[in-house]
């Protein structure tokens, strides 16, 4: 017997409740019985989202929601800001050279945080700009952006602030419209629990402003066809939904309520430390800077002499504990451990001790069980 | 106790094996097991779809891949050939507006199939013509157009041939290899009998070339992603793909398999001759023309002195049977019987039974039990 831990940033683990849900038999999108799901379903991501704004459903990866947030507010060649410290603040920018538009790099080394007053300087030099592009959470390196500072700044001026915070909803904390956020966007697998194929965004006055000026083409992904149907006196889906999977939202809705939003963030608040207070504590350096630490994933420098790769694999093959490595010019050089989503204390002991077990194996000098010692006394004192 | 019946094209009814595959604790996609996984549901896929082609995989709905095969093979203003006899044909020609192609229309009534010599004429009349866009199987009205004889036509153009076979594939035959059917499209939730939330779209090397000059935006339905990385040494999705759908796909393919694609076809055939026989038994009027009747909906005109919407809301009330209406403009006018998919012999005595009983009780003169009698001989011939 072996069992598997995923201990990645997405996928990540679902609870059996809302696996199982996703067996119920199948019926039918245009019967009151979808209507009366999908309309507490969208209580409930509006709950999540802390917003008035109306939370739009996509059968989708994260990604289909990203280019939504291009497609629906923008035209050719307008003028966009993206801010970048990682690899999907990248894919932002290289959705918007799709698309033609007119884009003003902010790019940042990826241990570090995107500055709001470089927002702020860029805006003032650029008064045309449409959009302003950041990734709350990147799940590439665990850091989180200051998006309610960048809120603070953006809402003073037209551009519409786009916020990817597809790891950030239901693991930070993200106030998207007491921070005068415009756009905010997650995916299924993340905070939600869920398994992929879903994504959400939520869009505000301000934005629904400029996408009436949008001119790029759109139809699946079109917001207004989504926003038209959800208001209709019977409140549907433009195009058949993923029934399977907005039945599972449906469960992720319900146990998120019950275990309530500033409780689920605060337990992610203190699983993170503890996964940070271990690392450290077995001497490993810390990828993120201490203004950008964020409670989804916990990225860590592979410590000098021990092969990344290698690391990534034994602990996988040895233990069945699947963590994630760094991507692009990462790869190999950090190692990311996830808990957003459906994690709990001992998923931080697992992934620790198998941690331990792996470098010392590995040739890397650390005494068995000090990182367990350091993340015990997180929980014990929270 | 109250059993409910989903006779409708789309969703579905979903095997339980499927159903409960879905609940598959969750596993990461980067990953040898996704990767087994994903190849052998390509090889099925080409089984399925009947070519050597790749088979794009997307997580949407199938507007998504119909999306796709605009704006993966065209530049604006290109002129396109869009046939339509129904909702779905409409829909490629809206897709085409919002990308701002030039369409040259091919309309016809509801009740009416495509004529190959008209685009064969429209071919001649347009040599610039960039693709032809028709449906094979229109979910709207049950009408299956000849796209092999279309087949036969386009290949001797420059024109790419698009086929929107989403209530097609896994129903009627659809042989893309031998037909020169250029793009090939379908949704889950029809014969593929999941859930819905994936489409698939397989591209010939004729679209290949096309795709290459295209110029419209494309970033998520990108084929070229989805084809680079279904090439890599490890084939893969771009994007994190929908895990518990994908698994549910390869529970499909296996049942698929196991019944063999020319059983499959027939006994959708024989289903489809049993609900005729059985409408027409009871004095019905079959909606599809005889040169155009599919296997996978079987449309029929409500009866003078009938209320259409009546009929399905007290079907689906009194006996549980869910049915699918008109639509647009054929709303209360026809009623559509599902059999694609998931569907034997007695859902279709189950849905006769049902429609005999409720039109009596409407007060449309009926001898009980006349048309459950035809399709049992039916299929006792077949």
């Amino acid at each position: 017997m072996r069992k598997e831990y995923m201990m990645t940033p997405g996928p990540t683990p679902v609870p059996s409740e809302i696996l199982l849900s996703q067996a119920r038999p199948m019926f039918h999108h245009r019967t009151p019985a979808f209507t009366e799901l999908l309309v507490s379903i969208e209580e409930g991501l509006k709950y999540v989202f802390q917003t008035k704004n109306d939370v739009l459903i996509f059968a989708s990866s994260g990604t289909g929601v990203m280019e939504s947030s291009i497609a629906n507010l923008l035209s050719s060649g307008d003028k966009v800001i993206c801010c970048s410290n990682g690899k999907f603040g990248d894919r932002l920018i290289k959705i918007n050279e799709a698309y033609g538009t007119d884009i003003v790099k902010l790019e940042y080394d990826w241990d570090q945080v995107v500055k709001p007053e470089d927002i702020k300087r860029e805006l003032d030099a650029n008064p045309d700009v449409k959009a302003v592009y950041v990734v709350q959470s990147e799940t590439s390196t665990g850091i989180l952006n200051d998006v309610r500072a960048i809120g603070r700044i953006v809402r003073d001026y037209d551009a519409v602030l786009v916020v990817d915070s597809i790891t950030g909803i239901g693991a930070v904390e993200c106030k998207t419209d007491e921070w005068n956020l415009d756009i905010v966007m997650t995916g299924s697998q993340k905070g939600l629990m869920m398994p992929p194929g879903l994504a959400c965004v939520a869009v505000s006055d301000k934005a629904w402003a400029a996408a009436e000026k949008s001119k790029l083409p759109k139809f699946y992904f079109s917001w207004k066809k989504a926003a038209d149907s959800l208001h209709k006196p019977a409140p549907t889906t433009p195009f058949t939904p993923p029934v399977s999977l907005i039945v599972g939202l449906g469960e992720a809705i319900k146990l998120m309520r019950r275990e309530g939003l500033e409780n689920i963030i605060k337990r992610h608040a203190v699983l993170a430390e503890a996964a940070r207070q271990g690392l450290e504590a077995m001497g490993l350096k810390l990828f993120a800077p201490v203004e950008g630490r964020g409670s989804a994933v916990t990225p860590v420098w592979v410590p000098d002499g021990v092969d990344g790769g290698k690391f990534v694999k034994l602990l996988k093959e040895k233990y069945g504990i699947t963590i994630a490595g760094g991507q692009d010019h990462l790869k190999g050089r950090i190692f990311r451990i996830g808990h957003l989503g459906y994690f709990d204390k001992f998923d931080i002991m697992t992934t620790l001790a198998g941690v331990e077990m792996t470098l010392l194996e590995l040739g890397y000098p650390i005494t068995l069980g000090i990182g367990i010692q350091a993340a015990e006394r997180v929980f014990m004192e929270n």
